[in-house]
């Protein structure tokens, strides 16, 4: 696949759906002050637009709004609000109901669309892409708008929070060790994946809650199609079918502000399965085409992390609170990796749900996009 | 086995050893209005001896020390101390390094003792005595006299906080349903497991640690013996030998008070397995030895719950702040019982790690004790 | 005034307003098993009338909901709602827009309401009754009926929770020293004072916020009513206006489930000041009539506590954890009674948010109300 | 007096004391990458000292401890420990009872120590300076070392955490409107300020305490010290003596992590008071001498914070997790300025505690004294 040989020169004008919400503040946060995207549109409901941002949004994170976008007069989110149609890439952070309906609106009218929505994740032509992992599946996009008679506009969407901190490990051990058999993963999530107010502190304080809707079928489900591959002709996701993969997942909410960990026991197809010293080297030495874009072409995938997965020694990490902002956010921590009674390995991984879970994950996919020619 | 036909009608003494700690505050709020227990001795570490209770200990309940107990002097763990000799049995909240040197002491000098502490859980000829579970490893009690020369003394030890919870509805499934197979658990800890002051609030708030020093290999090896039977000739224990049960468990430590969740999958033996349906029928139906006896001789065993094992309907039960309390902390919670795509079943116990978890299980483990004759 | 000689022999039937809600919760709680209360109407939203109260409530209480609530049908907040108008006595945990049109409405019916909204508590002919400090306002309740032409209905409305654990110590303050000039108090409150569900988590874990809407303006305002006499004709209230009391609110929220903390500086009129050992001896002395009563007729006023103000030793409490249970969370506690370089004494004071500070309040208010003849 | 006119061109060698501490380890951040200091000596226990920093350290910071500390070899506390006597300044993180003895010591042998222990705040040579407010107080420094006999070695200590975040505004307000006559402050402080392991899970979750050994008593105490100014012929403080200022303190721990609220009211002594919208913009306006050598020299004072002050429009702000790394942690932030009905008015402050009101401040303290000729 062709790759740019140079870094965008001008800015690429950029939208953000559902600006005011948690996941839209982070966009805001990591687009503020990128090298070559330029926030242009700000869009949410219609009861915020018309309105400068810092007076629709509670804001909640721990940096101000940048001077610059809290005088920016947020739009509706429609296409044919000002300045939407002429942005590159439209980042888009709004709720499954709402993206139902937007984001296709956004495409049908050659608009690009980079969603962390659940809307469109199982659409059999829209790639489910997770940037340390599955960047390849760029290349269904062509299919997608031949198969919508579309000339530029496509959505391309990222995983579920907890599935993305899952299938980076889980990637790596396959391109080491071949394929695995089944995953047993137990999730402690932070309560930002619930977004604001989302979870009731009267529900959380003193206590955790052993069930997150639909959380488990997400996990369960999106992990073949992320870990499996593009069919030979590029017209759809080869779903892990050729050597089926089972996933069970118990998933529960922990009152941790941004961090999801998770508990996991894998078990492999080859038999004897590899060490765990074999396996923390695997981990090590994972290396993502996003980091590698970024190797060959510096300030191309500028939100690439360094390290993909950071191993760590200490007995009792990765924890959320000290770890999760390594490599501000988008790499995936891991540790504890030792032998499983039950299957073949046991080990602890964390991700920040709210960067590399949700907004990082579009930023980092549009950046290899934009490196790929898919988005000019 | 002979069991008692009436209630005691005097008051057994009973001692504390521990007596300012977690688990020691725990048993004086259990034993201070028991029927046919008397609190007689309250030993602690010899900085406390001498000294009247309320002064030497930082009493960290939800309710005030009773009054006859905040003024009673403080004794030395010691068997030559004032009263210990009188007693009919000995509550130990001891740590295990302590415990390690003084419960075989007291053994000797013809004591019962009913520890919390680990230290002999593992000796071949003492019981590892969950109340709900198996109150029928009594009857090794006659072979450890023995070979100890002993008349009166032994020790009965309770298991580890998380193992309690986890082995009540797998003892009750087996019941049912014949041998499990393999066991996958992830505990969510609550703080209190830890004593005082035990966790750091910088090391727990807005975070969870995923590592117990010792835990994970406590549940996987106490599951077998306490789930094993008894040897045909009474010398020893089975330790589910005759079909190897294998657990894998991941511990973590979570913002909780009390309570110890754990989220479970197994798989049974027989295939196919049980339905959902027919675990749940499994759980409710469950009825122990210390609840027969307390139902055929009222009051012979008053800390036995009512119910064993509460399943709960609601899809984000049970709960650690809303569910620790019922049976006054003396049953397991269970709920969200369903498919496991990796093992046969998947379901969330809860148990209160310092009441059944600790403290309770010594005194209904005591209280059959009675009922059968081993305690007089 | 006249009181009753006798315990009432029948049980009067009740009503709950916003009985799903969190002080519906814990209306249900103290009055499912009252001695001579019973539940015979609970009342909620159009939205949940005609279904069992299970169903439609979320509850949050660390208790299972009564056998006999569960399956109760829950009506309307309506005069003709079945039921309705047999109620002895109407009790309203309901929010004050609701209230605002529903209580006066069930008085104009001849009903009687004690409520817990702020709706009325200004009114100059409604007691605002804390039931420690001035159940003698009952006194006014005849010319409320008189002025609205009612023979039998009237409304008592109880204090907002933070002003409920101000107005007990400087209740017994006044009494034993004459009155106060000035008081600065800064609350800590608990998240369950919001409701449910409330707070937010995202708010509230980790952080404290130094601000609750209008909640410094009612400690300001009710004070002085509850602490100011009823005026000679029994027409209204005195309102400390013979000795003016100002008082100075800081209100925060903080992460703990149940309890307000408040730190209090006082000064007196009277000068020199009375010694810390002064005071906390008129604080351990106090006797409200609500406990009066019950000791001279036990069983009259059953929710009133054996001690009204619990002084704790401890230079590090009262803490909300610890000491929210006590006398089942219907007395104040105070500590760290020193003095204060600013005015003249300084201490702290904890009330149980959700009982004395509300349900718990309109009971006991309600069941003065039966020994005085207010409830028939 | 005269200050530098050229930032330093050479590195500066610094020593770290208590450099495994919590505050020590905040001086390892905020030292790794300075402009123009260098760690060269990280001193610990004599348990610590001859081993490589990361093995002897529980780091519990959210980035990793930087690659060239991490190897280095911990020292003793000691005069003669390697490289001591070559750091032109020592930042000690010590606890009080270790610094009591080691800072004399180093004094003595010429070293120049900026401390956090509370050892020698109250000794009448040596200043206490918040480098927001009173950097004015060096010129004590001459009188100090005459009183020893010594050339170059002193002592200057920075304030209690909490005492800093009251300060600065006081001082804002003082400068702006004259003399404050009595000041009213409820503190709720983070755990953080308790070091490492510090506070007890036990005791702080769903809770607060409401008292922190002699904490009330520092706040008391140093405030008058640091508003005072320096005696004219520069032998000593003024202690607020000319216009006496009272100050009342309750101290809280709150369950956060990092960040000391304060709900404070005062009275001027100027009567009548100044506005609100008076107050804020002296707050707002306030510059320090920290600052005007930063602005005149660009790079001199590089840690001092661009506002000292930041106020915050929003009505429940400053909040501890939202605004604590405003500025890095260096400032102070306002908010909720309004009338008080006891004093004159009342706001709420907040200040980082391990930042400014810790390790922050020695750093500035000593940027300043670089500046000033004190440190070489």
């Amino acid at each position: 696949m062709s790759v740019l040989t140079q870094v965008p020169q001008t800015k690429l004008k950029v939208g953000i759906l559902g600006a005011t919400g948690t996941v839209g503040q982070r966009f805001i946060q990591l687009l503020a002050d990128h090298p070559y995207f330029e926030i242009h549109v700000l869009a949410a409901s219609s009861r915020s637009a018309g309105k400068p941002y810092a007076q629709v949004t509670k804001w909640k994170q721990q940096t101000l709004i940048p001077d610059h976008i809290a005088t920016k007069i947020v739009q509706e989110c429609a296409v044919d609000a000002p300045g939407m149609r002429e942005c590159a890439v439209i980042f888009s952070g709004l709720d499954s109901d709402v993206a139902d309906i937007i984001e296709p609106a956004l495409r049908q009218a050659e608009l690009v669309v980079f969603s962390n929505a659940k809307s469109y994740r199982r659409d059999p032509i829209v790639p489910l892409m997770v940037p340390l992992v599955n960047t390849d599946h760029f290349s269904v996009v062509p299919h997608q708008r031949k198969t919508l008679s579309l000339e530029k506009g496509y959505i391309v969407t990222n995983a579920n929070c907890s599935t993305t901190g899952l299938v980076v490990p889980l990637a790596a051990l396959e391109r080491a060790f071949g394929p695995l058999q089944t995953v047993l993963v137990t999730t402690l999530q932070a309560i930002s994946g619930a977004g604001y107010p989302g979870v009731s502190s009267m529900d959380i304080i003193d206590n955790v809650v052993p069930y997150i809707g639909s959380e488990e079928e997400k996990i369960e489900w999106e992990t073949s199609k992320i870990l499996g591959g593009v069919l030979p002709d590029q017209t759809g996701f080869e779903y892990h079918a050729s050597s089926p993969l089972t996933v069970s997942a118990h998933c529960n909410r922990v009152p941790v502000i941004d961090g999801h960990l998770a508990c996991v026991s894998i078990k492999f197809s080859r038999q004897p399965a590899p060490s765990a010293e074999e396996i923390r080297s695997a981990l090590e030495a994972y290396v993502c085409e996003a980091q590698e874009i970024e190797q060959s072409l510096p300030g191309m995938v500028p939100s690439a992390p360094k390290r993909a997965i950071v191993y760590h020694e200490g007995q009792d990490r990765p924890q959320p609170r000290l770890d999760r902002d390594l490599e501000n956010g988008a790499c995936v921590s891991v540790g504890r990796i030792r032998k499983c009674n039950v299957l073949d390995v046991k080990f602890v991984t964390l991700v920040d749900n709210v960067r590399l879970g949700a907004a990082t994950s579009s930023v980092i996919n549009a950046e290899v996009g934009v490196a790929k020619g898919f988005i000019v």
